[in-house]
């Protein structure tokens, strides 16, 4: 049993990051940095199993939307019958071990028996269970760098295509990525940094009051989880129909030209590389006031989401303090 | 023949350490840091050599509890059958050797035979010997990081669920892990070190005449295995007694609200990352109160078991004395 | 759907570099300098949608050009046929994943079926794909060096030639090599870099307006791609028309004496090693030219291209500010 | 032919080391630390030549012992058949070589075979081979870690255990564990160093008398070796006796509380990790004693073994002498 | 289509090496030390296509010459048939990719054909299409060692024996070794070094007329390389006619007492290890001879390839200027 | 075909090394010590060509000598057949590659195949192809630790027994090992150093006269081998007809009791590290006699081989002159 989202004592920024990349998953994905034992793969856990079922082809190994896009056997079956039965699943979250290899990531493909049967033979990775539901890495800076390049190159095109030998498959893989890293352990390279959409810092509580409330909340959930579950369920339910209603809302959001306006001025201040802050900052405020229940980005929304959708992009310059830019950004956010 | 739990001369902080895991396995496991040549693989098989034969599905590879939770052979098994056998085993010591590989860890799936006769065949690994038994990992620092970290999962999670190209097997995977190391051979990482419940440091004794008596119970033990047993049979039997008795009584020991605020107050004071050590504290104090057949966690219990639950998740701060929190901890303790 | 590449603001270096090489092929590919987040691949991919359809040999794995050169199948079945049916493909840009191995690149050949059958049985590579297309290397300072070499040499012959035991294939492997690094990450041995025909640094834009409008299109792009589409139209259609009638000019541009004077004066004055630079100057300079529809070269075309052919080949010399020669370049460039 | 035993010129310490592991085996094996050229590995072959044969059962291919323990081959052979067949078999030396495997060390199953016939197939090992036998290795400072650990394991066990996929196999390994090293070619962790049950230094004579004496016979022996052994006969046949007797004697041998006392006050003034320098101290003491043909252990017994049984576990403290407590060991023993 | 020999600009000494190894294949070889881009490769492929076509025995996977040495093959049908048809071929430059394996330049036997079947079944390697051709290593400072030593085994050898289990396979493998490395990335172990007969720099060339010239030349032949061939084709028969009569005339060659007197003079002043300077300075020194139509050695052909013969022999001395040897050379030269 | 022994100029030291253990090889190889291209490998074969050819047992595939010791196969043989028949065969040189593999030095058994036809088969590695040949290896230095190691392992035992799961095969591995090895490239282990017999030391010649000889030769050789051979044939047959008489001789040679004295006071006063060498120094001594057709040794003979002997076993101690045990040795040797 799952230890409920809305009961996790605190850590806003944590739940806020996740929040926005449900309601909007081309964010592209959240890396979550902070020291050990705060629970950083438990929230995500809980977030999941807080979300309603997603509905799904039928028997579809890879969990696709019957609305579309589809897997290559999903294709083919919509070719033999007029309508793909569904069914609905719970979504899940899938973890890649350390000393994971590419093969285990995208699947393969089974040459021997294409070429005696005649048919494609997928054996499905990683991917495929991750799509439509979070891929969660822990300790993501311990991870080969060619894996976090082809999951970060998956995320962005959403689709897994594998070829040998002039076979080929491919499914959809949309999913949130969810990286998790204690920088005292190793830092990643700031090409990887850059393409996570947000990036939050979590630490432990220190007051005294927070505290007590952890350990009683988590005493209680061991001693008696069915009651504890019970006891937070409306809470549950209110944050879930929350986030359905953002979803829906969200292509209406709008932006004004005065948004536009703030977000390149506050970023051509910046020692920032390209222009993938831009286009986060925008859809994280986008999202956060779809989540508000607003149909338009305010400058609040703006100040909100800046330091998840920036911090991690702004450049350490050579002979500076390395926290400069971070200053700088909390200056520049404070007079906004 | 294997001596005597009773019979080892002091070392009464590992001795502890072993007890509270056995009347707790959710504490999370012991780590053993220490010299050479103190006895700390012969007193964890002693301690599985003491405890009264566990209960199991009569054939079933996993050590499946009666009353479950069930592999997924005794849950099939379960549904052909109305009752299920049992059988009485005795606990084991399974050991981890270095160099180990994932798979002999976690067991494979034969997908050959799969594929073949339609039927799973699941291969065990060592995590399947280990259920309901301890897992010991001898100088677990020169082990791989990433089996500590599949071991410390499974530990947590309570389950192995192996699953390869669509088949997938699981089985529960409940054990006292504990892990012993030479602190002179290497550190083990923090984010290892936070995940063992309960440490301990062991040295060998220095005073004569327990030396002398160390020196004779071994030659004594050597000489005539069997006369010994027989002498220490009635302190063992009423040790193992005292073990399960507490077993039946933790469920029942009271908390107050004192004790949760003598726990936040302490640990607010130190620099801990996590909650993790808040709540193994309450929990080793409520295991050390009903080894004592008490029915609350009074202050004196935290005091005892404060040690083991949190120094090893002390920082060291940079630019202070590597000693300093240990120290501020011995200090918060005495004057609680 | 692929954004526009005539949306993409700015970034004049890169796209004159890549649209070079598609009008002289010969020129030898281009390495892109850059940071992180300045849509490299976006933009080579981008390119190749714009590019009219090339016509190939229908069915054939390696894109042959219908008036050749030629596959060792298209040879096969061309003494076997009359005339070779063709059909049209859109360009590609084959992606070259780090890590990936020579088998990978060059293909295989299959001698168990060889022998068995008799008949050659030659599993394509990314060479086979890349044929007439781009060839993409993200990161190309993290490949191995083998690799790189491998791929210079295939751009450099033209051909592909896979040999094993006696058995050989061979396919034409004309592609546009396109490498991307970033130089904070890792050099390119001179060796390499040399093998480059042209070089190009590129840069987040600064400017407020320039950022405001690169946002603006991309969250227009994601809101609406096809309308987006709709409205760049008459601009792609217009370049994709000038690159076709470039093409087609290019070996009537006519070079004067002077021009080889002024090409040689230049790089005799440079620490340059090899001959390499003055051809592909030349080369860079006549396509050009070609692009904006004339019928020779003139000095302000080197002037343009100089740059872009030279400054990776200049030496750093021992003892000396390491960018040195390239401000000897810029100098004798203001005063051609 | 193998040079006798007691033809090998001085080197009492060597000799004495291998002698005392033969009368009780449970001392755990010889370090034999030196330089090159010391005839090592001659002598452990020369007392292995020089002992009587060793009764088997007939057939079995572990050197089972007719009186137990048993393999598991044998173990199903007797209750097959009332009385077990016995033969006579010299003992051997097995040698480790460098870069051994782990498989090669243990022996491995057949699995296939297992599942094809329905029957145990087990590989014997190094380890099958050595039981009863002397396991000798040369250089053991250049073996891996984790193939030390193994036998180490393996020697304490005194039991080879392999398992496999749900199938095991078993069988007894009792052997004399003898290590060579120079130690000015790499040391042997403490950790591995402490768990030898002796350990003696060798070097070169360099007396000409001896070093004269030694030449001589070698080249005797490898002129004429048959006339060589016929003239050592008598001396070899006295010590295989000796020897012989020893063995029979041990277990009368008595401990007087005086030599506990000593025992635990010599070693409580020294640096000693652990509780096993004591229990070898006063094991290797009783095996000189029944050597000599004595009922009980005398102070002299102590003195004559405390260096071997004691020099190789002393701590190097940091900041001093590094030999520092090996004189106080001198010291110590002076007085005692 | 190749560009002409006689048509690269300059680069007598390397066009040179090239020529005497072609004229007295036992030389040697020819190392090429020199930058990048200086056509190195293409000077050698250029030669090959130059020279005239070679008889080899009809079929023969070798190459075999009809006058022998034979491979085993041809050895075989010669004791079959009376008289082995030729065949004539062009020269080919092997090239040896870097991370070759040892299998791939030697050959392999195919055990298990041979087994079945009772015949030898061989892979033929590289060295096999090598024969009596020219083999190529770019870079050679980057190969493993093991493997150029193999390369410069069967080089002095000239043969090529495969033994795989009893069963063997020879051809002879009698090829001009040519290797060309950047001195700038790595070094070649002076024990190689040693063993290519000759070694020549290359450098660009900085004037501009020889710069314009290659420009000239080269865009003259991308743009029509028929025509460009047509007209060098006077010239390059005239060289290819040359090399021919060279080759005729070079057993003819005499060597008076005074040349050996020079020669020994000469390296004896020198640091130079072993005496295979000497012996390869007067065979270029006759195959010069041979070239310029001369039946004799004279001073000025010992002085025109001393250089080549002896420089990269020359001992770099510890604690002098590393150039001290060199220079002394040239004084040495310049006074003959 | 190869240069005659007795051609080669100077050099004796090398010579007289190979000759001495061809007469007695139980003196345990040479190791050569020198510069590149001093014809090392030239001379070893020059000698195995010298020599008169051995007879064997007619089809034995490990050169077994007619009068033992046999191989497994030959005993079997032995055991059908009352006499052997016997062949004649040159003697080889049998060249170690760098990089070789345990199972290439040593064979392999074809474990299939045993279990298939119940027979054992033997796949035969260098050992096998090494007996009562040279086992030559270059570059010693640069093998692997545990080949060298395996070598002179067999090298003194002189049997290879391979071993793999119960089954067992046996030949005699009786060669004479020849390392060689340039100092500057890298030192061999002391430990390995002194397993080797005899050490000498080569240098390229610098004497003008004989540097002429030497290219006089090699030319007039290389000019025409048949004519050069004839010319050298008497001296060659001489000198083959001198060891042979010399291996006769051996056994008869006598040693005096004041020879055994000055062995010894020789080495005691040297740091020696065992006692090889004194053995060593007597051998080659009496050898050294033999091959002078004396019936005893005298003083002059050790001192003729006492560097060879002794040098290399010479212990470097640190805070001295490397060299002062070596002058040591020759101040010893002159007053001798």
């Amino acid at each position: 049993m799952i230890f409920p989202f809305t009961a996790i004592v605190n850590q806003e920024e944590m739940k806020l990051g996740l929040i926005l990349n449900v309601i909007d998953p081309s964010i592209g994905g959240l890396l979550i940095m902070g020291e050990k034992g705060t629970a950083k793969s438990t929230t995500v856990r809980a977030l999941a199993d807080l979300l309603p079922e997603i509905e799904v082809v039928k028997g579809c190994r890879f969990n696709c939307d019957p609305s579309g896009p589809f897997c290559i056997e999903c294709l083919e079956k919509k070719e033999r019958v007029e309508v793909l039965e569904t069914e609905k699943k719970k979504m899940e979250v899938v973890e890649l071990p350390l000393g994971v290899t590419e093969d285990r990531v995208v699947g393969t493909i089974d040459i021997e028996y294409a070429i005696s049967y005649g048919k494609r033979k997928f054996e499905p990775g990683l991917l495929a269970k991750a799509n439509r539901n979070f891929l969660y890495i822990d300790e993501v800076n311990l991870l080969e760098d060619h894996i976090v390049d082809l999951l970060l190159d998956s995320a962005a095109m959403g689709i897994n295509r594998v070829e040998r030998e002039g076979i080929s498959f491919f499914h959809p893989a949309r999913f949130i990525l969810i990286g998790s890293m204690n920088p005292e352990e190793g830092e990643l390279r700031p090409q990887l940094l850059d393409r996570f959409g947000l990036c939050v810092e979590v630490k432990a509580l220190t007051e005294k009051v927070l505290r007590k409330e952890i350990l009683k909340r988590k005493i209680e959930f061991d001693t008696s989880p069915e009651r504890f579950l019970e006891k937070w369920k409306p809470e549950q339910e209110r944050l879930s129909e929350k986030i359905v209603q953002a979803k829906k809302l969200l292509p209406e959001v709008k932006v004004s030209e005065e948004i536009y306006e703030i977000i390149v001025t506050l970023t051509s201040q910046l020692s920032l590389d390209g222009h993938r802050g831009d286009i986060v900052l925008l859809k994280a405020a986008k999202a956060y006031s779809a989540f508000n229940q607003k149909g338009l980005v305010e400058k609040e929304d703006l100040t909100r989401v800046a330091l998840f959708s920036l911090r991690h992009r702004l450049k350490r310059l050579p002979f500076e303090d390395p926290e400069a830019e971070v200053k700088k950004l909390y200056e520049l956010l404070s007079i906004l």
